[in-house]
C-alpha cells in the first residue's frame, strides 16, 4: 500500500519552508528556517532534521512516508545536486539530496522551484489527470515547468524548461542578469511590469495617470500598477495589455513545441486576473496556427500560494492514491 | 530475434517513394508511385501492395519484416490518420495506417515527414545513441521533429513540433499560408531565403550584386543566391548571414525548452554549408543563457537526401539491432 505522507521542502535564498503533506495535498504540519543563517550545509540539514523529526514521529514514523521532495534554486533532478546557486551561501556543487537522504533515511528527490510547481499542479492541482501541460511562474522572474507524457522535461543535463529566457522581442529590452535582449522574463515578470509602467509614463508625459501619484519610482510595483488599473487608469491598463500581448505570443510558441492540453499560470502576476488573462489569451490564439486554435486551456493555478512551494516539493515523491 | 527488415513509405503531394530497409539503414530495393494519380485511397494502397509484394517475397516474406512505417503530410501518429492534408487529393480524415495494415498484414505506424526524419536520424543517422535532440528540416518550408528521452514529442493530439510556425520576429514578414507574421518559416525556408534576397536587392539598389543578373525574379532561388554567395557576392552573403541570425535565435529558444544534446539541420538549405552554419551557430550561442552555452551540438544530417525519407519512415517500425 502507498505510504500516506510525504515531506516537502522549499529552499529559498532567505527562508526555507517545509512540511508534512498527505495524499489529498493537505499540509498537516509546517515550519520554516532561515536559509542564509547557515554557513555550512550540514548544519542546515541537521537543523532541518531536528525540526522535522517530531512531525515525522507524530505522523507514525518514517514507515508512513514515501520520501522527501525538495525544490531548490538550480536544483538538478538527475544528480540531486544544487549547482552554483547565485542566491545561496553554499557555493559550487552541493550534493544536497544525498546529504538529506543520508540524514533522514528516506528516498529524496530534488529539482528546481518551477519544476516542483509543475509536479504540485499534476499531483494536487489544476493539472490533476493531465499528461501534457506547462506551468509558467510569473513572479520576480519567469520560470517554467514542462510536463510531456506525465513526466517533467529535464533534457540532456536536467536544465530544460528555461522558458523565461526565450527571446520574444528581437533586440528588445535588456535583461540585466543574462545580458540577452528581449527575453520573456524582461517583460512578463513583476520587474518587467514595473519597467513597462515606467517606460509608458516617460513615453506619454501628457497622459494623466494615477501611477504618477507615486513620487518615488521605488513605490511603483506590479501591485501598485494593478491598483491603478482596476480604477480605470489608462496607462496602467495599457501596461497589462502590453504584458499580455507579449506573454500570449510566447505561450503560442510553447504550444507549437509540445502541444499541451493546458498552460497554467502561477505567481504574483496572476493576481491581476482578467486584466492579464484576457490579453494573453487573445494574443496566444492570434499567434497559433489553425490546428492548435481554441484547443489549449489557459488557466490560473488554484493552489493556495502560501502552501504551493511545499506541496510542489512533496509531489516529487508522493505516490498516487 | 528482431526481424531484419522494415518497409518505409514516404508520401508526398506528387510522388510516393517506398522501399525495403535493413537494420544498417541500407535500402535494398525501392520504387515510386505518382500519388496524385489516385483519386481513391484504396486504389493507391492496392497499387502500393502490388509493387511491394515482389520485394517482400524476395526478402523472404513478411515474417522477416518488423512492419511498415509511413511519413505523410499531416500524418498523426496517435490515430494513424492522415488529417486534412492540403496537398493530397484524399480529403478529410483518412485512416491510412489501418488501411495499409489491413492490406499487408503488418504492424503499421504513420507520422508526419519531420517526425519521420527525426526517427531516421535516431535509428540510422547522426542522432544514433542520442536521447534528446531536435531535427529541423529546412526545405520549401521549415519542419521539426523533437525527441525527448528517446521518444518523439507528440503532445496531447499528435501535432506537437511545429517549430517552423513559432514567432521569432514580432510583426515581421507575413507568412501567407497561416496569416501569422514573423514566423521562422517566413525566413529560414527556401522561400524565405529567396524573399530576403529580393528585399535586400530592393533595399540597396546601389550595391552591385551578381543576383541582379537574373532578369526574371522567378530565377532567384535559394540555390542561385548560394551560387552568387560562394563567388563572394556581398548581398548574397548577407542573405545567409541574416537567415542564420534568425535561425540561430530560434534554435536558442528551442534549446531553452528541451535542453537537447544536438540540433540536426536537414534539407536543401544545408547545402549552403558554413555559409548558413556559422551565423546560425554564432546567433544561437549569443542568445543562450550561461548554463546552455557551448553544450549543444549543431550538426548537419549525414543521411543521403534521396534516401532519407524512406529511411525515416522505416525507422518508425525498425527494431534496434
Amino acid at each position: 500500500m502507498a505510504q500516506p505522507y510525504a515531506i516537502g521542502i522549499d529552499i529559498g535564498g532567505t527562508n526555507t519552508k517545509f512540511g508534512i503533506v498527505n495524499q489529498s495535498g493537505e499540509i498537516l504540519q509546517q515550519n520554516r528556517l532561515q536559509t542564509n543563517k547557515y554557513e555550512k550545509v550540514q548544519d542546515f540539514i541537521n537543523e532541518l532534521h531536528e525540526k522535522l523529526q517530531p512531525m515525522i514521529n507524530e505522523a507514525g514514523g518514517i514507515e508512513n512516508f514515501s520520501g522527501i521532495g525538495i525544490g531548490a534554486p538550480n536544483g538538478n533532478y538527475y544528480t540531486g545536486n544544487i549547482e552554483y546557486a547565485a542566491n545561496l551561501r553554499w557555493k559550487g556543487i552541493v550534493p544536497f539530496a544525498k546529504m538529506v537522504s543520508d540524514k533522514f533515511g528516506l528516498l529524496t528527490r530534488l529539482t528546481n522551484d518551477a519544476n516542483a510547481a509543475a509536479m504540485g499542479e499534476m499531483i494536487y492541482g489544476t493539472a490533476k489527470g493531465m499528461k501534457h501541460f506547462i506551468v509558467i511562474t510569473l513572479g520576480t522572474g519567469v520560470g517554467s515547468g514542462i510536463v510531456i507524457d506525465g513526466k517533467i522535461v529535464l533534457g540532456q543535463d536536467g536544465f530544460a524548461g528555461e522558458l523565461g529566457h526565450t527571446i520574444i522581442r528581437h533586440d528588445g529590452r535588456l535583461h540585466k542578469n543574462t545580458g540577452i535582449k528581449g527575453t520573456l522574463e524582461s517583460y512578463a515578470s513583476a520587474t518587467g511590469v514595473r519597467e513597462t509602467a515606467l517606460e509608458l509614463l516617460r513615453q506619454y508625459p501628457d497622459i494623466p495617470s494615477l501611477i504618477r501619484q507615486y513620487e518615488n519610482e521605488e513605490q511603483i510595483t506590479s501591485k501598485t500598477v494593478y491598483d491603478c488599473a482596476v480604477k480605470g487608469d489608462q496607462i496602467a491598463n495599457e501596461v497589462f495589455r502590453f504584458t499580455g500581448q507579449i506573454l500570449g505570443e510566447a505561450l503560442a510558441n510553447f504550444v507549437m513545441f509540445s502541444s499541451p492540453e493546458a498552460i497554467i499560470l502561477f505567481g504574483g502576476l496572476t493576481k491581476a486576473g482578467d486584466l492579464i488573462l484576457n490579453p494573453t489569451k487573445q494574443a496566444m490564439e492570434a499567434s497559433l496556427i489553425q490546428v492548435f486554435k481554441n484547443k489549449v486551456k489557459l488557466l490560473f493555478s488554484q493552489l493556495p500560494e502560501a502552501d504551493s512551494a511545499i506541496l510542489g516539493a512533496s509531489a516529487l515523491v508522493m505516490e498516487a492514491e
